[in-house]
């Protein structure tokens, strides 16, 4: 299955991009996966709704035409890890070729993003930033292929 | 306050390694942390049980004079973000001079550690690492710092 990630902010604290290339290469054996992050669209300081609402819809014009979206967002659905493995692989059963995951900027997702009719998941009920929300979900989409293949990782 | 944190299993990876000190330096101003490691009892391969016991008798002995202990389980509480940030504003409310976390190895809790009379918190229902755990929960303690101080950080 192809993954890609989409996420607002840039990537650059030292030990996450180690931390994302190691589960990248582990994750690469059996997905190939992308991680696509946009610039922020102000400081935090300014008007957080103009730049949450323009920040959501370079989410909307990238995935205009994409159907396998799921938002992770600190009041989605929260599954155990055996039952994410469970839900990656009823996307890989039903055939699905492409599953995207997207991850909100430090002000989280615009009405427009959270109004549209795509799968909310969370990884906690606390608040991450988008950097350790990236490394926690490769981390979990890894844990899922091992789950999924039997492979020894997940106790 | 003083905050010890409690886990078994070594802290070994790059990344992680990095990822905690960065955090241990941003709470430092804050509060004492010290971070104690026990090594595994055994390969996860062996009897799991008797494994799991013996890791819990570190914890019990560790403890055993110790009041204010919180052990992190998937299957304890979930708080918000917010939420550990008054949780923490209460303990050092109370005059609570030290507080203790503690993380369970691959295997997780043995009975005679969840039976203790000891606050369960839970950072998400996913499993993590030990390793990513222990990232997770200190960058909450930096967050919750934040929070109760008014600093810009958790939006």
């Amino acid at each position: 299955m192809n993954l890609e990630i989409y996420l607002t902010g840039k990537v650059k604290t030292k030990f996450i991009l180690e931390g994302v290339e190691q589960y990248l290469k582990w994750i690469r054996p059996y997905h190939k996966i992308k991680i696509t992050s946009f610039p922020l669209a102000g400081s935090t300081s300014a008007n957080r709704d103009q730049i949450k609402k323009k920040e959501g819809e370079r989410y909307l014009k990238a995935l205009q035409n994409e159907k396998n979206v799921v938002v992770l967002h600190e009041r989605g659905e929260e599954l155990s890890s055996m039952e994410f493995a469970t839900f990656i692989k009823k996307w890989q059963n039903s055939g699905t070729r492409k599953l995207i995951f997207i991850i909100g900027g430090p002000l989280g997702f615009s009405d427009n993003v959270l109004s549209q009719n795509w799968k909310k998941l969370s990884l906690s009920r606390m608040t991450f930033t988008h950097e350790m929300a990236l490394l926690v979900l490769l981390e979990q989409l890894y844990r899922a292929e091992t789950i999924n293949r039997g492979m020894i990782y997940h106790y």
